[in-house]
């Protein structure tokens, strides 16, 4: 039944929302498609259902072709299941928790490994049952501290989430493949380039995990690769750390005066003005040619508080070269499941041990950072200050730093922590070159979760050998709904949405123009022959409306190709636009059901 | 892609669950269907949500065929629209309330009334851009007090809630009635027998309601119907008044002692030892043939305690004639949105005035019961107690009664209320005919709202003369879960489900016997076959199971057609099984594809 929009629920707007901070929520709400009804939640118009529905229709064709099988579970959920696995208390302020009226804990789940793990601990009790995949779409709650960017980081959501069984850590990988394989058909059918980065697993846990990112510009996402095939999103990037240096035969440490010299830039001024150029080779990244200080010869030391789960509160400092900042996901993930924030000025006042600009892990007194140092606080350090490096920092005294202080013999760390920067031109860890950075948005992401989970809730089976072994599951999710976004953010032009024909609401946009009711005729009927052809077709019958908004309308709601019924109707001849390229051309009315219908 | 049960996600259960009360949610976790994940909260596992989706396209089909439009709303909304239109406080216990990260107010979804109204408040803004009818099928949320028969009252739920929008009244009749005739349609191909009642438009509001039951002795509603047409639910069936007597020449009324007659039987043999014969229509239901005292001349008053929604407690009382009980869910819908309970010692000690077993609207000292009385507390009567009916009743002083009180002149109520039990043979209100009782389920229900909700948010669209006028509404609701319930509680035996094939999970279930590698073979061309012939099929493979266990799933899981391959597979013979009549026919292969795909 061709849709006609005299009388088809849909309002184009011609202002942009209030609140839209980005195009595909701008545009998505402008053309109808949507409309937001709380930070982050959104109801969805006919159009936006329809390409929602393109988008599920290729995921489960392909999670069908993986051998995977379709279930659904609920939102809403009780406590026990996440409480058992941590994740009840993980979550933290994410995590939309409510009582039922009796007073029982519940939660809107934002992702279902538990439910999914006990579901087939109830039914599975052999090897032989598995491997097993199965999956569901379903809407998902995440209370996001920011709900921004429109359906790109909703509150609400749709996602599908497989997640696999097996006996061996053989299946778990050929389960993971097959995910994996699965994830690439449908990226490609949705016409989205995509970028397999390793991933750090995060709050799922678990042993690997790989992001599928769409390189792009704007996308919030930074990765990193190497001409040699290397991929890493830059919270899972592994520093490549230099050898150790021999440590005899290097001067003491001195201490010297660096008067109104709290930053690194203004340290190494006055290192520079007044220290001897550096020897080759004392500090970590110092190379031959080295004839002047540099932010590399200086160890930064940044104090952060740590919130943990117990709700205490904790200050460690992390020593990084000078050149590094630290980067915040880098933080997030290093120190997960604990928040991360910067100190405070009343965690300086509370530790004057820790003089600001000029901290570092040693004073002539002994050590000041460190578990076994006068401060107890926990000191972390990037890989690159291996023993035998040799650093600039401070001394703490005020107006006061230390050169010549060697890793390993004036001080130690508790230990190291990935959370420097990543920087073009550094090594990728697997030796394949050095690494670019590029931006790119998430669109699907698979775990290796291994048995956490699997043991938290006691899901074994029997073994070949008649033995209880527990299970090794993955999980891979990629959000519907974000996907329909990134669409829209990545097909558009000033005038509205350019669908790509997989996921477009209607296969032809029929446009009836002018006052002579012949034009109106040969456009229903054409839209009649398209329909017959399989073709999904909305006709814009309006009587009453303009030409020019019509065109708007339609260049607005994106669907690839219109066709335009107007002056040459009663010669038989239309016109057929590319709504992408804005070509058109005029042509039979046969010619354009045969070019629609190709 | 034919479904081979070796690798489906399916496993049957050999007992019961043993927290099932009803059949359908015993067979439904038994076959596969479901599994339950806190109470009324449930998992869909494949075979349930091919159901499911069976149920939604003929929903959707309907709708479309209706004219609406489907949309789709979040379960997680904002408290402010349901504040504006009193049902956040409303709906009391059976909302699900949270708070986001912000502590502001949210609530699940029990129905969206709202969100609907200000989406098309948001959007239209003419007479001309109606009338409009949209829907969704969306997950809903009510706290039921007792969760129980499974799927028949979950605490989620899935429902189809249309929505319709006009500016006239008679443009809601038409939206009422295509939804109407959409219901219709719906239950015929679904094959659930319906009878169309009166309901009370309830928490809705609104101005007309009716319910799709279907008749069933399993059902947990109670309707009415006369052979005329009449017929109603029996919260909605309305009384039919007996005309005023007249008062003048009435005994006085009497008080006389009652030893030991608190209740109304022993009244009734205490009135027949000691008073008088009944005259001829001394009380509203006596006859001319009434020469012994019934219940029905007795006047019983019923101390019911009101929970208004601010939480202020208050008793009242009613009057019925004493033949007839106050019926809980009548008594439910004529106080609501108060919650009703009935009166506690407490109530009776703080009260006493009101002496139970002997409490009366009268006494010697004047009006004891009615908001101008000693009590103050407000007094109901039955449509039956009309002026110039004389009664038996308490006397409000231990062990006395009085008789001859007559209403309109020794006692006035402050209103009239619904609350009776209603009884096969008592008279349609709209002069059909005495009514016959009987029991169904709910399969669906209309309303229309009228203006409630458009005049809370304020909807309203320019008319013909340019002037504004507030929109009517109408909704209309059928849980898709609940009638997948109810399509199984109706549709089995003592071996399992038995679905009707419009909605059965598969259309074929091929099951293969023996260990002669042909019939394995062969039921495999077969399954290829049908499936080509554009049937969907379940193909039990499963090699090491013995023919016994596969007939028993077969039985349980309740595919409506079961093709056996065995024995006679080298002969080209197989068995058509139809699950319902149970009976077995030996055919040849080609036979059998013919019959399966006719």
């Amino acid at each position: 039944m061709v849709t006609r929009l005299s009388n088809f629920f849909l309002r184009t707007l011609r202002e942009d929302p209030s609140d839209a901070e980005v195009t595909s929520h701008r545009l998505l709400v402008r053309a109808g498609y949507i409309r937001r009804n709380a930070p982050g939640i959104f109801a969805w118009l006919p159009l936006g259902l329809k390409v929602e529905a393109k988008i599920e229709t290729v995921v489960r064709e392909e999670m069908a072709n993986a051998g995977a099988f379709e279930v659904h579970f609920p939102a809403l959920l009780p406590r026990e299941p996440y409480e058992v696995t941590g994740r009840w208390e993980e979550y933290g302020d994410a995590l939309f928790r409510l009582q039922d009226r009796k007073g029982a804990d519940y939660l809107l789940a934002p992702t279902h490994e538990e439910m999914f793990t006990l579901l087939v601990k109830d039914l599975y009790s052999s090897y032989k049952d598995l491997p097993l995949t199965i999956y569901q779409i379903q809407d998902k709650y995440r209370d996001e501290a920011r709900p921004r960017a429109g359906l790109l980081r909703g509150r609400e959501f749709t996602m599908k989430d497989a997640y696999s069984f097996d006996a061996t850590d053989a299946g778990l990988d050929a389960s993971y493949q097959a995910q994996r394989d699965a994830y690439e058909r449908i990226f490609t059918r949705l016409g989205l380039e995509y970028v397999i980065v390793a991933a750090d697993a995060g709050a799922m846990g678990g042993s690997k995990s790989e992001e599928f990112l769409h390189p792009t510009p704007i996308g919030e996402d930074t990765f990193v690769r190497s001409a040699g095939g290397y991929a890493a999103n830059v919270e899972a990037f592994t520093t490549v750390a230099p050898d150790a240096l021999p440590i005899a035969g290097q001067p003491e440490a001195v201490i010297f005066d660096s008067p109104n010299t709290p930053t690194i830039a203004t340290l190494v001024d006055h290192s520079n003005a007044h220290l001897d150029a550096p020897a080759p080779g004392i500090a970590g990244p110092a190379t031959d040619e080295a004839t002047a200080w540099t932010a590399a010869h200086t160890l930064k030391n940044v104090v952060l508080a740590l919130t943990h789960l117990d709700g205490t509160r904790e200050l460690v400092v992390v020593g990084l070269p000078g050149d590094r900042d630290v980067d915040d996901k880098r933080v997030e993930v290093a120190f997960a499941p604990a928040e991360v924030e910067a100190a405070t000025e009343a965690d300086f006042a509370e530790n004057p041990l820790l003089v600001k600009g000029y901290i570092g892990p040693w004073s002539p007194t002994g050590a000041v950072l460190g578990e076994e140092s006068a401060t107890k606080i926990r000191y972390y350090l990037d890989p690159r200050v291996v023993d035998g490096t040799a650093w600039i920092t401070g001394a703490n005294i005020d107006q006061k730093h230390v050169h010549s202080l060697v890793a390993g013999r004036d001080f130690v760390g508790d230990g190291f922590v990935e959370v420097s920067t990543v920087r073009a031109g550094d090594p990728a860890p697997d030796g394949s070159g050095p690494v670019e950075l590029a931006r790119g948005m998430e669109i699907g992401h698979v775990f290796q979760l291994g048995r956490k989970y699997a043991e938290a809730l006691g899901l074994k089976v029997l073994d070949e050998n008649g033995k209880l072994a527990t299970v090794t599951m993955g999980s891979y999710g990629i959000g519907v709904t974000r996907i329909l976004a990134i669409i829209a953010e990545l097909n558009n032009d000033d005038k509205g949405l350019i669908w790509p024909a997989s996921v477009a609401p209607f296969d032809v946009h029929v446009v009836a123009t002018g006052r002579d009711q012949a034009a109106f005729e040969l456009a229903a009927s054409v839209s009649d022959q398209l329909e017959a052809a399989g073709l999904d077709v909305l006709y814009d019958d309006r009587p009453k409306v303009s030409p020019g908004v019509k065109f708007g309308d339609a260049e607005l709601v994106g669907i690839p190709r219109i066709l335009i019924v107007g002056r040459g109707a009663a010669e038989g001849q239309v016109e057929l636009w590319d709504r992408r390229t804005g070509e058109r051309e005029t042509v039979t009315v046969a010619d354009a059901v045969a070019a629609l219908t190709r």
